[in-house]
């Protein structure tokens, strides 16, 4: 990750920050791109909110404040003077927005009320740095939703579900599994927490993004009522909804190989690279050839990168473009040029083909196209080859202690039967699948005996 | 502001703190999609740097250190532990970003280096709130850069300028002046300020961005070198440039008229409102006609919204989008539909003109221009009368506390001699222009009398 560029470790003397680089954010903008067309096109507008919270917002939903205070960063000093009131650096902004959405809530009218913030949030955990994973400061959306019915804010949290879905999916070439969180580890206040979980190659799952209905409690703390058709009044509904920069973590880990990074071209900032093979007599006519074909490109709208630079070999640039993590190489020498033709790369497994000069543009489509159903492919094979299933809580623990991946079995529901595991091994129930939570495969919870209501994967995460 | 939905105050306990709604957001944006694509196009990559800076980085350069230090937001407690060492919430940050510049750069072939960040800053300033001009938070983008030689470093510092003149002139409608902050008003650490300076209608001097030329002084405190072509090791020099959401209080302020808020057409979320008029018995004719223009425009790329609410009239629609300050109105009525026409109103003056529904496209991109030119031409008209000039101290007192707007009058160059008029009415020098600043009109300094060097635009500010 740092061989190629995307982060550096913050300051010595501030564990568990990262820094940017460019190439770094430039993934981070792609994420933004798509979700933000999503959200729009489907009812959100962004807004800004303070990036402090007074301490007595922040204390008003008990299980809210109990959750987060742990890790909240505190400012307590401004312009020279100890402050009255301490200042939460946002850990998310539930406790501030809901206040403002009261606000602006009179009538029914005025409901659903859609916004997402783009920003970053400090949670003051005391774990190692792991840059996009874990991070005591990170960047995120938020999106805060106010609705007149529990029906409608389950639509809304599922909607939202799904556009992340469609993110890591589509965009990012990882498949997901939907799903709800155990009671126990859901948002704090809120009613139901889902989740897209993903595997990486190490067998870890990660938790991809979530989206919490909230019910009514948020609503309740902060008086966020509505008055009806009938001219009642009612309390209204929220969810929250939330994608950070882990979304980066899990891009990089999921596709990286030896080389190095391997970008879909979805999010590629280069999609193609063209690296120019030439002699000394041929070198006019190889550049003047990759000159045009890299025009071309660029005016059909795709992002190529024209590596001309004299004072570095082919061999070299390949290395370079590899680590990088460029999808698709061009390589153009003297034979090409006579030739009229293109080799192609893939950077996933290397797969060379030589393709006709003309018809450049479909070709690079297609190829492009392969190159990020190749990713896809991949990922959907690791993840479908990792999901086990066991009967006896030994059976849990020897298949994840050998296999890592996702074990899949009957639970009661109840937190304890987590722990037998948990205690053993640092793994957990990551998800209850949506469509299998009424139907386990078997009647008995598989830890303790008593009746399954429910299917739980087990994994160890991040 | 407030009252167009644009800004809410932050929370009670927060003076200085504001809440950006969506409609004042989108104005953000606008103003984000604009100088991003400039500043890519200009070999600027965006990445984002921590929100907190160990206290020990910000001491290290003095000047830098005594210029923020009074208006520092400090993190001192983390995770429920008192933290070893102070956090700053970066006010601006060139103390964390220019050592990672160092970090990234050792020849001369790594530059020039080009960095920006969009996010938030936060300055405790014990002043009154005023949402986008004076707030304790705020939004903006910070541009730091490294380059060879300090003829570069003066090019970039002016290109920047250049493209935040732009930004007020071609798309904020704002005419603004370009020149330097007086020496005793740079930034500090820095080696010159410049500045666009924007009059707005109560006779203000509004400083809409700055770009600073820092000479050495920070890459010696932070060791930013590099290695050139012979070899010998080189102090880099730097800049840095920003524009915050100031620009939206500009906007705001200089547009806006009894009626409400008026927006350029290149930034109004609706550019076009069309109010369909009608009895009951023309009703489903009117509506269906406007949805078609609606959509013809839609189509076009315009960004149109049709007000089609049953429960509100004409006449409560034509008010609530003009203190929206949607720049263009389409009325359409039984007659506009019988003879294939369309009432056009332009939002600042009112302007009516009836249009052929045939070229639809053409007239509203005509119109739109033609608002834009409006505004713009109307804000330029009060600019050019409200520079004047004066020749004596108690000249410039009595213009400005008559007038306001500008005096220029020759300058020594000496702060005495601004305190002179500042300690009398809440005026300071706000720029030397770059073209003038070597010939002023006399030989004098109006104020001392010794040798006038430069020409100084004396200006209330905010
Ligand atoms: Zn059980
Ligand atoms: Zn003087």
């Amino acid at each position: 990750m740092r061989k190629a560029g995307l982060a550096s470790y913050g300051p010595d003397s501030m564990g568990g920050f990262i820094v940017t680089r460019p190439r770094g954010y430039a993934l981070w903008e792609k994420v933004q791109e798509n979700l933000d067309e999503w959200f729009k096109g489907t009812g959100v507008d962004n807004a800004y909110f303070p990036m402090f919270i007074p301490e007595s917002y922040l204390d008003k939903e008990s299980e809210f404040v109990e959750g987060f205070d742990p890790e909240v960063a505190w400012v307590t000093e401004g312009g020279n003077q100890e402050l009255e009131e301490r200042l939460a650096v946002r850990p998310t902004s539930e406790s501030i927005i809901t206040p403002y959405m009261s606000q602006w809530t009179r009538s029914h009218r005025d409901l659903p009320l859609r916004l997402n913030q783009w920003c970053s949030v400090v949670r003051w955990e005391a774990t190692e740095t792991k840059p996009f994973f874990r991070t005591k400061e990170f960047l995120w959306q938020e999106g805060h939703t106010a609705h007149e019915s529990a029906e409608e804010a389950w639509d809304e949290t599922v909607t939202r579900l799904g556009q992340y879905e469609k993110l890591y999916e589509d965009v990012l070439a990882i498949p997901v599994m939907r799903g709800r969180k155990p009671e126990h580890d859901k948002f704090p206040g809120g009613e139901t927490t889902t989740t897209v979980e993903a595997l990486m190659p190490d067998g870890k799952s990660l938790q991809g993004a979530t989206s919490h209905d909230l019910g009514q409690s948020f609503a309740e703390a902060y008086d966020l009522t509505y008055v009806d058709e009938e001219e009642e009044e009612q309390v209204a509904h929220t969810t929250s909804w939330g994608l950070s920069w882990r979304a980066l973590g899990g891009l990089i880990m999921t596709h990286s190989d030896d080389q190095g990074l391997v970008l879909p071209p979805t999010v590629a900032p280069e999609q193609v690279v063209i690296v120019p093979i030439w002699q000394e007599d041929t070198r006019e006519d190889v550049l003047q050839y990759s000159t045009e074909v890299a025009a071309e490109l660029e005016e059909a709208g795709v992002r190529v990168h024209l590596d001309d630079r004299d004072e570095r070999n082919p061999g070299f640039k390949f290395n370079e473009w590899e680590l990088k993590g460029v999808p698709l190489r061009i390589e153009i020498g003297p034979n090409e040029v006579e030739d009229e033709e293109l080799t192609f790369a893939h950077r996933p497994d290397g797969e060379q083909s030589v393709v006709s000069r003309d018809g450049l543009v479909d070709s690079v489509d297609a190829h492009l196209d392969a190159v990020q159903e190749k990713l896809y492919e991949s990922a959907e094979e690791r993840l479908e080859e990792n999901v086990r299933e066991a009967d006896s809580p030994e059976e849990i623990l020897g298949t994840i202690g050998k296999h890592g991946g996702y074990v899949k079995t009957p639970w009661c529901g109840d937190e304890a039967c987590e722990q037998v595991i948990k205690e053993k091994i640092a793994a957990e129930i990551v998800m209850v699948p949506f469509d299998e939570e009424h139907e386990p495969d078997a009647d008995e919870c598989t830890l303790c005996g008593d009746e399954a209501t429910k299917t739980a994967y087990f994994a160890k995460t991040y």
